[in-house]
């Protein structure tokens, strides 16, 4: 058995881990609410599937898992504030909500207007691990592209800073 | 109930989700391998955990089930022959880890010299979702930092081409 590794080294670790910006909502019966996530999974495409971290005791964790259904935003350079908002604890769901332009999505989830895409999903299985809970969910709606907002990048978090990358030309 | 999302357009839309570019190895009474994974993603820091999702018909599959441990190296741009090298179908085991040098972690499984970062982790729950295995591990020893080779960029994949985004200075 060897020592547990120090959450602060773990975290360090991670921050090396380069990965996109997402703003995942829900909505349904127990409420409308959304939060950014880095982490963000493509798991399978047969059938399409995704999975979600999310921290147990969060209030994402549980509308989720009541409401059933949410949608993964996939954030562009120029969502950064967005990305800052929907990260802020005790920020309530208005607020959350109010600065920017939403779509309900054929689940009945706020789908992101200008998001690079929007993946429309329900909730299939959740396994829980440590504090965190990881939540599958199939994809049953995608809209790729931002549409009249025209990006041509995408937002990478890496080292504790926001990065945009290229789309390729077409 | 809808139809099913088309595996080409999800894969269309999993293309533009950015993500870091990982060899996964693994070694143990059942042999050694690697794979190259970007489907790596940070869960719990408590205890410190991250996942890996692999094909559920894939030799790696069946190994790090049976060595019941896994390294995650994360790569820099130096590595992008090597990653198109643990990306090929059929190439055996011997011919993956020959181009490259490699030092066992304690877990026993082959950590990469000049990786961004080393992770060596013990299996923990493995969750199968459709053609794919989520592989919950434990992680059990950090190498942070790519040494001598002194890597001061990540390597980022997103709109199927290689990026480079760069660490900040210090």
């Amino acid at each position: 058995m060897s020592a547990p590794v120090e959450p602060q080294l773990f975290r360090a670790a991670m921050a090396q881990l380069a990965a996109a910006v997402n703003i995942v909502t829900t909505d349904g019966p127990a409420g409308r609410y959304g939060i950014t996530v880095s982490a963000v999974c493509s798991v399978s495409d047969t059938p399409a599937s995704l999975l979600v971290c999310v921290n147990q005791a969060s209030r994402m964790r549980a509308l989720v898992e009541a409401n059933g259904v949410l949608v993964v935003n996939v954030l562009t350079p120029a969502h950064r504030d967005l990305c800052s908002r929907f990260a802020t604890p005790g920020l309530g769901e208005a607020e959350r909500f109010a600065a920017s332009d939403w779509q309900v999505m054929a689940n009945g989830a706020p789908g992101l207007e200008g998001a690079l895409v929007r993946l429309a999903c329900r909730l299939v299985q959740v396994c829980e691990v440590g504090t965190h809970a990881v939540v599958m969910a199939e994809v049953e709606q995608v809209v790729l592209g931002a549409g009249d907002e025209g990006a041509v990048e995408g937002l990478v978090y890496f080292d504790r800073a926001f990065h945009q990358v290229p789309l390729r030309a077409g």
